[in-house]
């Protein structure tokens, strides 16, 4: 026991999540968590700072390589692109964790606390992007405004991949570039 | 005594937001605010349910505004226009509280909590618009991209108009004009 129980990470994510979709994320405590995955309440702190943690520890990775990603893209590329390019590429994380995101966002659409820290990712998200396109010299209000039209890319096309059934279901990616396409026709001037 | 001060609303807004500046957010009572309006707190809790309510009261008459305005436009207008529209028309009634709005964003910028409440806020608005959308037979995605686009116009539109010099300043609708016509060029096909 103690710090060297094979994937105890990944084992007390699944247990979470397990507990939050059959008794309720306010009714399952650490406690609760650590018994079902077989590890000490020790052992999840040494994983995560608290029960909401568990749903929310990648979205600051998913935020780093987005930033980095936005960094990396050729001088020539326009913003709205360089931004959902970036999603795009930092998404590829979650591609392999469909099943996952998908029960997890269950379980974030029952419980309205965790739905705000939700938009307020999203929120953090834009204002990171906004910030990196700034370090390349976008000025503003552009660099906000496709900050925000590349997450709302990123956030309607999210919704619809952990909505798609788990057999032939779409890529993230995919799902991204077709709401950007969708902005596209939305604000076209006739 | 009692109810009949005249304007004790506008009088305890305005203290609490002079207060809000002054000493911070955390610092101000409710106590505090009443006494500088030179009103009873008993007063105080017939206009606003907390301390916080003082600076989101209008979010509601606002997204209110948009929600009907949103309904009554005509049937021929393409839905982003239909948002921006709405808010335009809604953002009327901020025209005159150009300078209390400028001071506010102050004191919210300058604490967190309340500037997860403003984001909390616009989230709810694009939710709101984006139901309108559908309640007019606008299909997803459409409806909820139209609503974030037209959402994030009036967020730019406003952050821009709240740091105008009160003097010479531009109109608020001018400015969410101005945000959707950038949105445009932004994701316009090349």
């Amino acid at each position: 026991m103690g710090r060297w129980e094979p994937d105890a990470r990944g084992r007390l994510a699944r247990a979470a999540l397990e507990l939050y979709a059959e008794r309720g994320y306010e009714q399952t405590t650490v406690a609760d968590i650590a018994q079902h995955a077989g590890v000490t309440e020790r052992t999840f702190f040494r994983h995560f700072t608290d029960k909401r943690e568990v749903l929310f520890d990648r979205s600051n990775t998913l935020q780093d390589a987005m930033v980095a990603a936005i960094a990396a893209a050729p001088a020539s590329t326009p913003p709205v692109e360089i931004v959902v390019g970036a999603l795009q590429t930092a998404g590829a994380m979650l591609e392999e964790r469909h099943d996952w995101s998908r029960r997890r966002a269950t379980v974030i659409a029952a419980n309205p606390s965790l739905l705000e820290r939700e938009l307020l990712k999203l929120a953090a998200l834009a204002t990171a992007a906004g910030e990196a396109l700034r370090g390349r010299g976008v000025r503003e209000p552009r660099a906000s405004l496709a900050a925000e039209m590349g997450v709302t890319a990123f956030k309607v096309g999210f919704e619809r991949w952990v909505a798609e059934p788990p057999t032939q279901r779409m890529k993230l990616a995919d799902c991204i570039g077709d709401a950007l396409a969708e902005i596209r026709a939305l604000t076209a001037t006739r």
